[in-house]
């Protein structure tokens, strides 16, 4: 009998990974597209499913059973991608019908951070874990939330938004969907850069380099060194990391918070400091129960597998 | 054939209510005991499970099919009450068990906000609502979530404490539960009190009365009268609720959010507050969908009610 495979869909702003994933979770092909080369959604689904259709003929014995797709802003409820700012396509695109237009297969559509929740679930660290909630702290600071065994959508398919809790009210930093002291503002790449900064400043110290060209991965060799506010960074982001969480534990209760993304490769320097946090700032029933843990999502793989687990886990639920 | 009725339990501090409710919601004999009377659970147990079966017996043709128990502190998945404050059973008390053992019936027992969202899941204005919120503002804030039709108990079913989300990092108001800045410590009658009292002190002015007869009742009918201070009580404590709201929304995505308690009886006068901080504070997708509504459940039945609607809930899932 033939393998059965799906189609993991990464859809960034610039570019597009593909791959072609079977149920134990290996990537049997992969590929990329130029998604801004497509300013037609319409034309961009066409041509990627048409690209996975002939890759997936070209691997003997396999069978095609449907396409998951992870985008920014991307909607489960209405396989909708609706205004996403560093996409082409502007305003709300019913991409998922585009695409099951283009190859009468299932297709299942959400957001980036959910689809890897759901990567960590059907393939990571979370397999028998029910209730956690992941989160990718890059550029920004994107989540999914698992709760029973589920993703949380709230009733319009956008819950689970953890990046943009205010943790601070009379914050100075302006966040991308225009309010002041979103928690991505804080614990992501941007926001330790803007801390590290901060903290450079506040010593009358002159950043070491050009400061267009300091990035997480720079303040993180900088605080393996030694460096003070490097170090005071870390901590700094961790603080603020960790008592959002434990606010979102009270919440949610539950079992791991994973980590993935750039700053969560700083390792113990980010994962120590939002322990500590987490444990000073949670109510005493929680304390010592929730773990922090890194993602064991490959940090290549993690988007199309994600993407991929969405529509496994689609297929499942009907075989059942 | 006989009408099924469930037991309601609510147990407090001084007193345990109970009533005998119907398939529609209807209160058909109601009482109290003291609770504080019985040293050992088993024997409160014991002794109500055989109150509450001898009043059923006494009404013509019904069958008695199960006890519902809300309680503080109460554990839905262990069926237990785990050191609850104000009561008089200290430790880790298997409640559930004891009226098991006395009833031989199906038990269900939970947290007494958790219970009483679930009263207004199947009782009253969340009919055909899969995600809201039921907020008690009561001398504390309880809070009961709703995510997809279930409560949200998290992995050990303490989930939803939404009083104890910390919203003021430098908070002199120490909690209940050790901690500073809690939620409960603004958004409350006890909350509310503390912040009138602040109010009067800065501006120098003496309360009008004995600052010990100062209650969330007088703060109300002072700013129905156009207090200053009353009336900057509540849009203070609406402000802080509303921010915290606006991020529990980004979390949850609810389509309610319904108020109950004591401070939920000032109207206008808290929702409207609450209500311009929610939108004010909410991420722009969120904007306008959630709503803030009084609970449809009356105030004296609530309790009852929602500790019936647990066992209810139970009852038709095994039916189904």
């Amino acid at each position: 009998m033939a393998e059965k495979v799906v189609a993991g869909i990464d859809i960034g702003g610039t570019n597009t990974k593909y791959g072609l994933v079977n149920e134990q979770g290996k990537i049997l092909s992969r590929g990329t597209i130029r998604t801004a080369e497509y300013q037609q959604p319409e034309e961009f689904a066409k041509t990627l499913a048409a690209i996975i259709s002939s890759e997936a003929e070209k691997i003997s014995d396999v069978i095609l059973c449907g396409y998951g797709i992870g985008s920014p802003n991307g909607n489960y409820f209405t396989g909708t991608i609706e205004f996403a700012p560093n996409l082409p396509w502007k305003g709300v695109v019913p991409l998922a019908k585009h695409f099951a237009d283009a190859c009468n297969l299932p297709v299942a559509l959400t957001n980036d951070a959910k689809a890897a929740a759901m990567g960590e679930m059907i393939f990571g660290g979370a397999k028998n874990i029910n209730h956690f909630f992941f989160i990718t702290l890059g550029t920004g600071l994107g989540s999914g939330i698992v709760s029973d065994g589920k993703i949380v959508y709230g009733h319009d398919g956008f819950a689970g938004e953890m990046g943009h809790i205010i943790v601070k009210e009379d914050s100075d930093r302006l966040c991308g969907c225009g309010r002041y002291g979103c928690l991505e503002q804080y614990a992501s790449a941007s926001g330790i850069r803007i801390s590290y900064l901060k903290f450079l400043a506040g010593k009358a110290r002159r950043a070491p380099v050009d400061p267009e060209q300091i990035d997480s991965a720079f303040i993180f060799q900088q605080a393996k060194q030694g460096d003070q506010e490097a170090m005071r960074a870390f901590d700094y982001t961790g603080e603020i990391l960790g008592l959002a969480l434990a606010n979102a534990v009270t919440l949610f209760s539950p079992q791991v918070i994973f980590l993935f993304g750039g700053l969560a490769q700083a390792g113990e320097l980010i994962f120590e400091p939002t322990r500590r946090s987490l444990e000073k700032n949670l109510l005493k029933i929680f304390k010592g129960k929730t773990k922090i843990l890194p993602s064991s999502l490959n940090e290549g793989d993690a988007a199309i597998l994600g993407a991929a687990s969405l529509i496994w886990h689609d297929l499942k639920k009907v075989a059942q």
